[in-house]
């Protein structure tokens, strides 16, 4: 079979590899479509800290379950499905309060283990989640994107009398919109990016209003138009934002961070506590799949609106290309199998 | 009436003043019993940034409605009652999602208005709580501490798996010691504090584990002892305690915050989201006193364990060094009227 793997930082091969056997407790997917995140690109760059190479990357995969290992049920091959990136024990603290993602001994698809970007892949069973018909195969290789803002919305608790601001328009800032207008309906969403052409797309995808902070003072727009953010989700991810976010919330405000950055921020509980502000952060998902398999199926998201390329997987190298490079018009890119 | 007024600050006096009368929607309360609070002594060094001057402080007092204003059931005369110091606006975002201890217009009794050390005091009928007999006068006085430690363990969600750490083994500690282990049945709980006495009285409240970080190095000792807290409290309240909190803390672990230092704390993003950490703050109360008294009511908690020191309000000053001063020896000081 091919496989788009990463020999070390900067070298990306499609190679021929072997196919691989389902262990027990194990699926084999005959991989259909797959979508690029930036973390595929950090790998590609040698900028992830937890990646080994080489490495078979990506972890957003649609196919059919084409053969199981022992104790799975036969019946299981034919399915069509997705599959969830978090392989985790099952026997840990954070396992054994439903959060596999922070699993002491995590394994995640395309990162510690070989990813999706390959015609064949083996994952636990369980980790294999059944896709309706209802939903195209585009919008099932969305799905995984989609469990990103699932995990960090729905431990903010959104309601109808929030007033949502989300930092950064790309992939994860687009999920995120959806996921507040469709499923929790929030009073009002506002975006805030550096470029025009994303925030269209914030439009396009449910915002009611977009902020440029390259041209306007964000406090200083806020205030003249009396909006005080009751849910803040940074997806953009610069060490930056969070002091600025609890400066601007409002008082009993929820914050979600998902950035990485090793960079020091530095903070001031007085701002935190005299509010009684919460905040969250969020990595990966934890046991969302069904949750957005759900919403899709009752048509709360719309995720074909994100998809605005595609190409054959032998054109990995031009795909990554324009995902990292053309801010303005990618947002997510699909690649067949 | 008598009451212990707050000049300016470091000019306590106990002055006559006249008798209050309820206003429309309000309860006046004889009161009989007060607790001295940090907060108290804040206001009266001038360290408290919200204190106007002068100011009767106070904000832990029980005693009997003894009037009622306009609207008020004069049925309420009579009731043994303690009094919630927030008083909200009920209008805005704060208060429609339940917070109204961060309410835009909130008014502190005892801090933004006057307060309990007083021979009576005018309060929202609303904020007067009835206390049911099986509960002692001097328990019914500790019910707002425990509605702090209430305020700050139930947004965290505590369960039998957690293993709790908590800084510093005052009165907000101890309060919290008795409520993990009381009402949420935690699986551990390790206290950490800088005063061995302190320290006993962790262990008498519940505690399984104290450590004393003068003498042993915090990160080294639970490593040692293969400990990774789930649920951290900082009611120690230095800025610096936030950044080692989330270096020692669990993955999925919670922790919380309640200090208002305006010095800077500095935190680094991966930290937390590499674990998926939450941090939550908390200030006050946001109605926990009808949970508090439930919990005195089952004998859940035991806070006739906090109180030390027992004066009569002429002796206030006295009262008030012993707290501030005797911190090896001192808990709760509690006032007679």
């Amino acid at each position: 079979m091919k496989s788009i793997t990463i020999q070390q930082p900067e070298k990306l091969v499609i190679e021929e590899r072997p196919v691989p056997q389902p262990l027990p407790g194990e699926v084999r997917i005959r991989v259909s479509s797959a979508g690029i995140c930036g973390s595929d690109i950090h790998i590609y760059r040698g900028h992830n800290p937890f990646a080994k190479y080489p490495r078979v990357i990506g972890h957003e995969f649609f196919g059919h379950i084409d053969a199981v290992g022992e104790g799975v049920e036969p019946s299981r091959i034919g399915e069509r499905v997705v599959g969830d990136p978090v392989v985790s024990c099952g026997q840990c603290y954070p396992c054994l309060v439903g959060r596999p993602n922070v699993c002491t001994e995590l394994q995640v698809i395309g990162v510690h283990r070989d990813g999706g970007f390959s015609e064949f892949i083996t994952l636990p069973a369980r980790n294999a989640h059944v896709v309706p018909h209802n939903i195209s195969d585009n919008e099932a290789t969305m799905v995984e994107p989609f469990t990103i803002a699932a995990n960090i919305c729905s431990q903010m608790n959104p309601g109808p009398l929030d007033i949502a601001m989300i930092y950064g328009a790309g992939p994860m800032g687009l999920t995120s919109i959806q996921a507040l207008r469709g499923v929790y309906h929030v009073k009002e969403i506002i975006v805030v990016d550096r470029i025009d052409e994303r925030l269209a797309m914030a439009k396009a995808n449910g915002a009611d209003r977009v902020i440029n902070n390259t041209r306007l003072d964000l406090r200083a727009e806020l205030e003249r138009l009396g909006i005080r953010p009751t849910l803040i989700i940074d997806a953009a991810c610069h060490p930056a934002i969070l002091p600025e976010a609890i400066a601007l919330a409002s008082p009993a405000a929820r914050i979600g961070i998902m950035g990485f950055s090793s960079d020091p921020c530095v903070l001031n509980q007085q701002a935190i506590t005299s509010k009684e502000l919460a905040i969250y952060s969020s990595r990966l998902n934890s046991n969302r799949f069904p949750m957005v398999i759900d919403w899709m199926t009752q048509k709360k998201i719309n995720p074909e609106k994100l998809i605005t390329h595609q190409f054959n997987y032998m054109q990995v190298v031009d795909a990554m290309e324009i995902f990292e490079k053309d801010q303005k018009q990618c947002c997510k890119v699909l690649l067949t199998f």
